[in-house]
């Protein structure tokens, strides 16, 4: 058997049976050995930033690793954005990057570069294949590192160890387990929450992607007289009637200062300290009031869910009923579309069980502030803010949760980065609506030049943040790729395109001009 | 005066008037100074492969750097695929990549990543700045190190350098000349030359990029009882009546190997010793036949023009005339269309002075086999092997040759990932003419797997080189993006579709459906 042969199938054979790829000429090997090996499903993107926004996105739904086929360090390097993303998103993914023959590469062919330097930013494990017969054991070492650090691991795969006959698939051990919090921390937190101050919450990671967890959390702080948040851009949050509704932490960092005012300890449950997205004149890295003393129940690694159970155990929370939050009232949007109007129209017309993949930028927010309304759900945020993560991601959960609608709430200036992963939501029928928030500006821009004290931008400015000459034909680029299109400009027009967005199937985008 | 306007002073005052930019909020205090400083154009791009792509364009047309605007890690990963292109090209770039601000680094904020590691595998120079008041010196350096590397350099600009008060422009010294060959080798070369063997001259870099250079080798050519040959994949080759016809290497080692044959001594001027694109069993990177001898008279670095005026001194051939070589037929192509009908068509419109940027992939090498019969003009090649150049390198080179045509020979699998830049081409209102060679396939990777021996590719292999299901819609996709499209299926529609082209002002895009 083929080294590609050995390696895809120890691949499929510890249960890693989807591929997102663009391959090329070095990567042949291992497109040949798709219909040598069973259980491997194959995925085109039309570019790699489609690949690994589909495989972050897959990972985020399954917690199991894809595997990515990339071309070499240029095709790697058009993933890495999305791979930022799936790194601060803590998904699993393997990434198999084809390289040059091992004797050709000293001839420094021109698409020969240093993959190794383009890799490390971005992969918790990077390695090469060193031969034939020991690829498949360097794939497992892949593998297990993809699911011990919680992020991309990268193997660069020589053509010449993966066309070579002597190939041997191996069986891949046990994945680890999450490390548990000991004992005594749990005892420490649970002196913190019985100290009759005020404490708080935030919740991030695990800690978000499980029901269980959120009424866990909600117990111990309805017993504790604390509070729960959440961290803002998590990779997966579940919502739904059955879970206490959790308040986001907001966007600035003096937004969040001031949520925490009042606040005596902050319990981190794997959730990381809050950091200011970006840095401001005036604004400190960790947006946090004097006073407030932070702790540590689990960190980003640890089984935040095993913690959560043995801290409602020590508090006497175990047995509690969550409290009954109130739930937002959603009306119809009606007239004029805005940010809020967009979430509005979702919340009112998402099917039971979907997918929300939010990367609104501008138009995020409004979504979480009213979701709870919305039946039971999980939304996928923009975790490390390389923007064009929306589509490509939703491509991904779509393909990991074939029974799912997937709802992606997707700002105008983001699609235009990766609007090619509509072409692989046609090709695989998937049922994907794209919400397009089509205000023809990078809003954001304009928000952080005022941030700036430029209040009236000159020319050259304001055609920086402005998309708006020629504007964006987002329904002719989804037909270009393939896909349906509606346009509506109206809250009425809005929910009527996504309950027919609910009755068909395969994808479809609707242009919601704001 | 902020550290942002003291920078871009010096790029102004040093020539560099040019800046292709996708910014966020790192970057607000030097998009706030183009409003500032006088001088500098900035031209939005949709995504980063645009912005870094545009850049490479402008630069092979004009020999000086153009800058670029990314927005931290991930932003300048995105534009890493045409920066390796650029960095084959030897293209002076000058990226200016944002950072956070220096005291918010250690908070490793979403956006933070390891841009130096990113930076390096296509860079001839990576700094910081480390002040605001150093921030100009340490762009000069920047500046210098593009022309004398003839590389993309990298400056990555903290935030607070740049918002900060105390910035100064200073004078850039003159860059650097390229070293030049000295007599003993020149006399060397000259001596193999008149040895009575059966010499070739390979041209690369300078040599391709000089009408005069070209008449020069073909005088010493003449002289000497020589042949000349070209690299493949030249940044920019001459051509047009007054130059002498030169025939490009073949793609595949063993063409590389047979055009070699019967020749005693290669003599390398401006280029490398040929490498085989890709390794392939059997054949060895460097595909020359036994007993051949390499000489170099200049190599890519140093001054090629200077090297062949002193070889034809050096040799008597430098009153010769250039010979007249024979110029194709071009008869005018009729019914379906093919590779060849699409290099015919295009040769037979593309006006005077023309410059046609060539991403033809599998449909390339049909243009230069045809492009002495067309007249004066320069061609601009894939030169690195990172697809999606083709559009984003017309329209840096639009930016930088208003007055004249550029015309894109795209293969459209390489057209999906950077279709972006058709926007900045309408935004802009170039006189860009995009000829789309529409096979719905990756057909280069279907000759890959016939040169593996799969004949007859399993159905996962078959949908890997296929782009067909769905068939991209290219007149769609572009005018989504704002500009205009034809599409043609006959000779006789697709000169017509050209032939309108050059007629009208702007961009179009000419699907040309094979």
């Amino acid at each position: 058997m083929k080294g590609s042969e050995g390696l895809l199938a120890t691949a499929a054979a510890a249960g890693v049976d989807t591929c997102f790829a663009n391959p090329g000429t070095t990567e042949i090997p291992l497109v040949e050995a798709f219909d040598q090996v069973p259980g491997m499903r194959a995925v085109l993107g039309l570019s790699e930033g489609v690949v690994t926004g589909a495989a972050d996105g897959y990972g985020r739904m399954t917690g199991t690793p894809a595997l990515t086929l990339l071309h070499l360090g240029p095709g790697f390097a058009n993933g890495i954005a999305n791979l930022h993303n799936a790194r601060r998103a803590r998904t699993p993914i393997i990434n198999l990057v084809g390289e040059h023959a091992t004797w050709h590469q000293a001839a420094d062919a021109p698409l020969h570069s240093d993959i190794e330097s383009l890799a490390s930013p971005v992969s918790g494990w990077v390695g090469r294949t060193s031969s034939t017969a020991a690829a498949a054991g360097e794939f497992a070492e892949a593998y297990l590192a993809s699911l011990r650090t919680r992020l991309p691991a990268t193997l660069i795969a020589a053509a010449d160890h993966m066309w070579g006959q002597g190939g041997m698939p191996v069986q891949v051990p046990a994945a680890p387990e999450r490390p548990q919090v000991d004992e005594q921390r749990i005892a420490e937190i649970a002196k913190v929450l019985s100290a009759g101050r005020r404490p708080v919450l935030l919740l991030g990671g695990q800690a978000v992607e499980s029901a269980e967890a959120l009424r866990t959390a909600a117990r111990i702080a309805a017993t504790a007289g604390a509070e729960v948040l959440a961290e803002r851009g998590s990779a997966r949050m579940e919502r739904g009637p059955g879970i206490p509704p959790v308040r986001m932490l907001p966007y600035f960092p003096e937004a969040v200062t001031e949520t925490f005012e009042g606040f005596s300890d902050l319990i981190l449950v794997g959730a990381r300290t809050p950091v200011s997205f970006f840095g401001y004149r005036g604004q400190p890295s960790h947006p946090l009031p004097d006073g407030l003393k932070v702790h540590e129940l689990a960190d980003t690694e640890a089984d935040a869910l095993h913690a959560l159970a043995a801290l409602a155990e020590a508090t006497g929370s175990a047995a509690e009923e969550p409290p009954r939050a109130q739930r937002p009232e959603v009306a119809k949007p009606s007239g004029a579309l805005d940010a809020n109007a967009i979430a509005a129209a979702i919340v009112l017309t998402q099917p039971d069980n979907a997918i929300i993949v939010n990367e609104g930028v501008s138009s995020a927010a409004a979504y979480p502030a009213i979701a709870d309304a919305a039946p039971a759900h999980c939304e996928l945020s923009q975790t490390g803010g390389a923007i064009g993560m929306g589509m490509p991601v939703a491509t991904g959960a779509a393909i990991a949760c074939p029974d799912r609608a997937v709802i992606t709430l997707q700002a105008d200036g983001s699609a235009a980065y990766t609007a090619q992963a509509l072409w692989t939501q046609a090709r695989e029928s998937l049922n994907v609506t794209t919400v397009i928030c089509s205000n023809s500006r990078y809003r954001i821009l304009d928000h952080e030049l005022q941030r700036a004290g430029v209040d009236d931008p000159g020319a050259a400015a304001a055609s920086m943040t402005s998309l708006g000459d020629p504007a964006l034909d987002w329904p002719a680029v989804a037909r270009g790729f393939g896909v349906e299109a509606i346009r509506a400009t109206t809250g009425e027009e809005l929910l009527d395109a996504l309950q027919q967005a609910q009755r068909r199937s395969g994808p479809l985008l609707v242009e919601a001009v704001l």
